[in-house]
This record gives C-alpha cells, sequence and structure tokens, in this order.
C-alpha cells in the first residue's frame, strides 16, 4: 500500500520519503515521514506540515530544521505534497499560484478540477491511512503549515478541532476569499458562489466558531513579507479571534520575510507549542 | 565591488547571498554568507564551508541547519559556490562528478580548465576579501566541508594551518589519488603525473606533516553511506593522522548516508568544535 522511496537516518531518528495510489486524488501522490526514536517505545503525538505554493513533500523535510527538535520532543512529523500530479490538466502547469502546485488543501467543486484536486479529503485519508501505519496516537495530532499552507492548517484544523488537537501557522494566507490568489484559486476551483469560498477562508470561519483551541493558536509573520500587505491579511484572523473569543497569539516580526529563513528562525517555537498542546489531550 | 543579490533575517542575524568579479577565476562568483547579530559589536571569527559534487553556494545554507548554532556562538559562516560556472568549456557539463560543480577546490594546470578552475586560489581571494567587507577577524577562521568539499577542507587547511586554524569534516574524499572521483577529476585537471596529485590529497598531506593541528580533527562519516568504500578512505586519513601525530575524531554513525540528514544531525558538534578551536586562537 505504502511504497518506501528513500530513507534517510536523521538526528537518532528515520526521515522516509514514500508514495502511495490516494483515493482521494485518484492518482500516486508522495509524502514524507520524520519518525523520531521514541517511537519504539510508544505512540507518539504527530503534526502535519502543509507547505505553500510551488512546494513538495521534500520542502519541509529539507529546509525547515524541524527534525532535531522534533526529535527531541518525541513528535512524528508529516508533510504531504501540495497538488496532485500528474492529472494534465489544460492549464495546470502554466502559473504557479494554481493547479500543479498549488491545490489549496480544498476540494475542488469545478471541471475539470474537481476529479483530482481534492487535498482536503486527501490530508484526511492520509491522517486515517497513517494513524494505521505509523506509530502513531491518532488522538494527539497536529497540523501547521506555510503561506498557503498556513491556510490549509488554519481551515482544516477549524472545520475538526477534533481530530487536529493543536494548530499554528507561518505567514498563513489568513482571509483568501479576499486577496488576489485566494480569488484565483477559489473561482477556479469552486466556482463564482462566494458564499461557498467562506467555507475554505480561515477568517469567515473563524467568525462563525466560539473558542474551537482553548489552548491558544500560534502565528509568526514577518514584517519585509513581500506578499503581506495584499496576500495575507493577519489582521483579519486577529480580528476574528478577538471575536470568537479565540486565544491567539500573533507575532509580528520585523525584517523577516517569506521564506524559509524566516520559518526555520521560529520552527523550534511552533514545535513546542504543539507539543504542550498535545501533550495533555 | 561585491553585489548583494539577495538578503534574509535569519535567527536574529542576517543571510546574504552574493555575486562579484573573482579575480582567480576570471569570471562572476557567487557566494553566501551568514553574519550573526554579534557581528554589530565585535570581529566575529568566521568559518568557511565547502560544499560537495553538484552543490552550489546555497546547498549548505538551505539544507546544513547551521544558523541557528551560529547565531547562538557568534560564528559567521561563509560558502562559495563549488567551480566556476559560465566558462562553457567542452565537457564541462557532461559528468556530474567533472566540471561545472565539481571544481574540486585546487588551480587546474591542464588546458582548457588552467584558465577559470582555479577554486584553491578563490577560496584564498574571497577569504582575503571578506576579512576587508565583512566584521570578521582574520586571525579567527576555520573550514570544513562535505564530500569533495571536506577534501577541499582537509587539503586547504593542512597547506595553511597558519589561516585556517580550525578544520572538520563530513564525509570526506579523504584520500582522492586513490578513488575514481579523485584520480578522475586529478587526470583532468592536474595531468597524468600523479607525483603532483598528492598536493592534494588530505592523507598524502598528513603524512608529511607533525601535528598541523594540536587542538584536533573532526571527522564524521556514515556507515550506510554508499560512496563510503569506493571513493572516501577515511582509514587512509585516519592512518597519516596516527603517523603525525595528528590528534583525530573520527566518528563512525552506524545507520547515516551521505546526504544533508546526516550532515544537519552532526552540525552543532561541528559548530561547537570550530567554535572551542577559534576562541582562544
Amino acid at each position: 500500500m505504502l511504497q518506501l522511496l528513500s530513507e534517510h537516518a536523521c538526528f537518532g531518528g528515520v526521515q522516509r520519503f514514500y508514495q502511495h495510489d490516494a483515493r482521494a486524488i485518484g492518482l500516486p501522490m508522495r509524502f514524507s515521514v520524520f519518525i523520531p526514536a521514541q517511537a519504539m517505545d510508544a505512540r507518539l503525538p504527530a503534526l502535519f506540515y502543509l507547505a505553500g505554493l510551488t512546494c513538495t513533500e521534500e520542502t519541509f523535510m529539507i529546509k525547515g530544521g524541524a527534525q532535531r527538535v522534533a526529535a527531541e520532543l518525541g513528535l512524528i512529523l508529516i508533510a504531504p505534497d501540495t497538488s496532485p500530479r500528474g492529472a494534465n490538466l489544460p492549464g495546470d502547469s502554466e502559473a504557479w499560484d494554481f493547479g500543479v502546485g498549488a491545490g489549496f488543501y480544498l476540494d475542488a467543486t469545478q471541471a475539470p478540477w474537481a476529479k483530482h484536486y481534492r487535498m482536503e479529503s486527501y490530508v484526511h485519508e492520509l491522517r486515517e491511512l497513517l494513524a494505521a501505519e505509523l506509530p502513531l496516537d491518532p488522538a494527539r495530532i497536529g497540523i501547521f503549515g506555510h503561506s498557503m499552507g498556513g491556510h490549509g492548517a488554519l481551515t482544516l484544523a477549524l472545520k475538526r478541532p477534533d481530530v487536529f488537537r493543536s494548530v499554528s501557522a507561518f505567514a498563513p494566507i489568513a482571509a483568501p476569499a479576499r486577496c488576489p490568489w485566494g480569488r484565483k484559486a477559489f473561482s477556479g476551483y469552486l466556482g463564482s458562489d462566494e458564499d461557498v469560498w467562506q467555507q475554505h477562508d480561515a477568517s469567515a470561519l473563524m467568525s462563525g466558531l466560539r473558542t474551537p483551541y482553548p489552548q491558544g493558536i500560534l502565528i509568526d509573520q514577518g514584517l519585509d513579507d513581500k506578499f503581506l500587505a495584499e496576500q495575507l491579511y493577519p489582521e483579519a484572523f486577529e480580528a476574528a479571534c478577538a471575536q470568537a473569543g479565540q486565544p491567539l497569539t500573533l507575532r509580528r516580526h520585523a525584517g523577516y520575510d517569506h521564506g524559509y529563513y524566516f520559518i526555520a528562525t521560529f520552527m523550534e517555537d511552533h514545535l513546542r507549542f504543539h507539543a504542550r498542546n498535545l501533550a495533555g489531550s
């Protein structure tokens, strides 16, 4: 069922890359997993990382610098790819912000995307599959991500706080229904009815909730991020959290940009945040 | 003189990528630098990292996970590219182990390589240039590297222990005159006189020395490294160190391979080793 593509010893644990036939996608999908040494003795908490536009299942594991702290804390890390690959739909590779590498972690409803572009269902499929295949504790799963993947982490968590017990994000697209990236993706994948879009917009979702994460949500945002003003809208999510009574730690960092040098800098804080949240659940 | 290509805040310091016209190479060259925040107040020790076959000036900074510890220790990190780019010599891009991406950190003597492939002189040019341009202490410079870059670090250090005051390596090509990668590179760049090759072979160089690094040399080697038996020969360097009275810590790690998951795992140990060695000099 799972095809092991490669395996590397890493910080006393093991870094693996897999491929499998994804039911939700109807195509083979790749993902990566880091399993720390503690998994020999116990079922561990696990953390999904959803990457941003143009990334793959490899990006986080190469650039995030997360394995060192995950090895210390006993956290399993899981990173899916960012879209289906090999669907070969017309126009799926013409833009870096739509189609291949840009699945936006939702289930498309519009032709021709609806057949394969079902990343929201896929993340749940992968979660259920790995709960059976890996030494992880299905009651202790968290989720985080970056940019498009921050959008994915927030929206998937807000829809299923019962399965994702902890959530954080780096520079998320926090109100996609009102930014160019989100509007383009939602138009293409979901059609023109903007009411439907609200189900995939973290700020809109939050305003219909009441404190889904009493232990708080953590977001880091660089202030030299060139996408901040036009695409990210953390202030919209901040306002929605205030309205929902949701504790939010939104840290704004002078000088930091949108890339992995920013992400790596604050990675340790996120892993410790999730480990704390998942320890008690 | 130095053209700043990009700059990223990282662990409280700054990650920069530069291009400049390299005298030794006769072409533009790129390199990367990490400067920790302590450089505001003092001239800091600096560490050159030489990367392996097919890598660029970006590889170490993306995959090594070194900036966190360098920021803690107050170490400047410098990573040059692995060969000239844009020379467009016949055959320079046909193999991944010779020509572009495979400069082997030596000055070629054979046509057509001798004109541009002068990476040994280039590393020294860059060292002198950055001693003038960056807040580094030229009396406290160390060097390390991986695979081909481990060969480069060891050979450049053994020839100039007066300028490189500390040296370590990950899975170095430790006796290139006797392995296929080294023999191919040395034949092409240096010609058929194997006596000349000895000047670029760490194990041969060490046997002519007496304790060039009294504070020791650190080498990490994975035992699941697929290049270990045919290409690396750490045991030859170990024997030469024993003969030269050179203290060597050669750590053999079960399960680890040749890649950056291995390197990242032991990166912190190397940075602390160099910081200790460079603190007192």
